[in-house]
């Protein structure tokens, strides 16, 4: 069989590592020929083999007999019309666009099956850790009913070294200095890069499509140092979570920063960690953890769909039909007010809450704080956010309060 | 296209449970056709389907249009037998065996390819944790260097309750009871069990061809109480560990209790889970955990397997070669001494560690034993077990012993 030929599209961390990988540890029947970039001599390395074609123009790649083309370039739109075009030419297509899948995914794969070429994109969802090739080769024959996942390494290494006291603001600027987080870090501390992630596995493991933006994202923004020393007293600890769940046929979904009970396997990640629990009806939880993020370990998940593809083998095609999030996650909520100090400020937030059927469940109260500017915490039994933002609306209001309060959903101990 | 017929060869938990899956949550292009199992009419339910053949003629189901066998029954010559007269007929296989995979996996897949049929054993290894989808499909970029895995829930039932302070007896009986151990406990106390399952994940992660005989296996029997008690002084716990590695071209393997840090995913498992790290060159660690015994869990693992025979999906192969253990691990030890007490003892233990080189690194008494029956531990630096097990037969010439040193591998963090 002749070796298969291969083409990067994009050679920035991603990109440089599977070429690393595919020069350093050559796997047989795969050779790369073509490397594409925007002002590419700049990005010319000596370390790849000297017959591999360095190239601006994507055309050229297009026009050659590269049969799989490596798509990292991210971003939607060049993406997308890269991608389109090499399917649309019969050329297989791998790819870690999490954003591409999520929003355009269904018809790539059905424009893929067209041509009779494959469209994998094991590092799109989780970098190296074989979650998607796991749901579908090992869980398909499960029904998966609920996905709960840290998809972002950037906001866990931001939380996990919160959670050590410090704030968000210093955390995010080193982040940013160790090339973690993005100058702009909105896709990923705003939930929108978390969000596509969640959005490909429901697709795949709950078999539902649901458009991205359907899915409720709240920001890590506006968590504080102070919230995490209030978790440690309920036993918990703070990440952004991604959490689909179907429940008498409704489906809810939601991506943000919630209190994980220590005893979770969801606290136990740390740094850029990424970490997938899927819940079946039969086989109850499975947990896939490990580097989530970073050249090298996404570069494995590429590789490994080009293994995938050079083997002929195709992957398993898990049916899934268009979906609307119809439900809201019931979860008790932590909240945290800060306030200006006054008689009757808890009267008043009991009140508001018991006017919305939310049941309180216990006031937390830490010695040391100024009473102008004093944190305190209030936990509420399993309540809808919707009713919780009414109640919220009601209470800022009110003029003690020095910002807006902020809710966060309490994990409880999943169904194993 | 025709549905895959299906035939269940041995109707105990597991089989029972993938039938229930495939009755309840019918999957498109499977259907149930046959029951096989000695002595059939006292296995009948009567819910499923009534086109069900229930027999106890394995000749007849050979025979029969059936494509796929679900092989079940375990233990290794009648399997063998019916997994390659199957494969002969050009029948698709799919099987929880892993005495049979471990020790015959390599010819069978052979056979299997021969007559363009599938032999697949999700469910061989970690039940329902898609371990070797994730390995096969997920890792195949990668360089693994190492696995390390729980990989035998009735060891992890039996050493996470002794970690509470019970004995080994009375825990294997009521696991016993429970049903999570056999009468004759010793394929999984002894570590057989745990040994096959990593033969196979040497195979498809390490490329690697062992002899099940060549990896060392130790029984979990000589564990006591007492060495939870003193392993937490040391910040850890005690599991069955499976453990594979490959240093400078040399490969070690090794089955059986061994301290674990209380801040390894290790040490997390509880109960019947099992876990595996497989650490990559170039990805790092990757942890899957999950149930990974029980009928429903591993039946996912089975019914998952038929999805992809049921789309003609064939798995990723990755060539493995012969191979041999060649290297012993190197790793610090916990050694517990059972002694009567009375001057020099601890000068005589460490003279003879000396004398092999090893290192002693802690000495560790627990207050409150008598003196004529005085559990102590010693700790030393990374040895080799070789000179360890000489220094312990010199040691164990002394007339202060109460019993046979214990000694265990201590883990020590694992590159990530």
């Amino acid at each position: 069989m002749a070796a298969l030929k291969v083409a990067i599209l994009g050679f920035g961390t991603v990109g440089s590592s599977v070429a690393r990988i595919l020069t350093e540890s050559p796997v047989d029947g795969i050779v790369l020929t073509h490397i594409f970039n925007r002002n590419v001599a700049r990005k010319r390395v000596d370390w790849v083999p000297s017959s591999v074609i360095w190239t601006e123009d994507f055309e050229s790649v297009l026009a050659s007999d590269v049969d799989v083309m490596i798509e990292l370039a991210g971003g939607r739109q060049h993406a997308a019309e890269w991608v389109r075009g090499s399917l649309n030419a019969g050329k297989s297509v791998a790819t870690a666009n999490k954003q591409l899948i999520a929003y355009e995914g269904v018809e790539l794969s059905k424009l893929a099956d067209e041509h009779n070429a494959h469209l994998l994109y094991g590092a799109a969802v989780a970098g190296g850790i074989p979650v998607i090739p796991g749901i579908l080769q090992g869980l398909a024959g499960d029904r998966i009913e609920r996905i709960e996942g840290i998809l972002n390494g950037t906001c866990n290494f931001i939380l996990s070294r919160m959670e050590k006291g410090e704030e968000y603001a210093p955390v995010l600027a080193e982040a940013q200095k160790l090339g973690y987080a993005e100058a702009n870090p909105t896709e990923d501390v705003d939930g929108l890069d978390a969000r596509a992630k969640l959005t490909i596995l429901m697709r795949l493991a709950m078999r539902s499509q649901v458009a991205p933006d359907q899915i409720e994202a709240r920001t890590i923004r506006t968590v504080s140092a102070v919230d995490f020393s209030y978790a440690r007293d309920l036993n918990c600890t703070i990440r952004q979570i991604a959490r689909a769940e179907r429940t008498n046929g409704n489906l809810a979904a939601t991506v943000g920063p919630m209190l994980v009970p220590h005893n979770s396997p969801l606290a136990w990640s740390r740094g850029t960690e990424n970490m997938v629990i899927a819940t079946g009806h039969y086989g109850g939880n499975v947990v896939f953890s490990g580097h989530g993020a970073g050249g090298h370990p996404t570069a494995v998940a590429v590789v490994s769909d080009l293994v995938s593809i050079s083997q002929e083998s195709r992957q398993v095609g898990l049916p899934s039909t268009k979906a609307e999030i119809t439900a809201e996650l019931e979860a008790p909520h932590y909240i945290r007010f800060l306030v200006r100090d006054r008689p009757g400020i808890v009267a008043h937030i009991a009140q508001s809450l018991a006017k919305e059927g939310i049941n309180l469940n216990a006031i937390l109260q830490k010695p040391g704080y100024p009473a102008e500017r004093l944190p305190f915490v209030v936990t509420v039994e399993p309540s809808h956010r919707s009713a919780l933002k009414r109640a919220l609306a009601e209470i800022s209001k009110q003029d003690f309060l020095l910002e807006p309060p902020l809710d966060l959903q309490i994990l409880v101990d999943s169904k194993n």
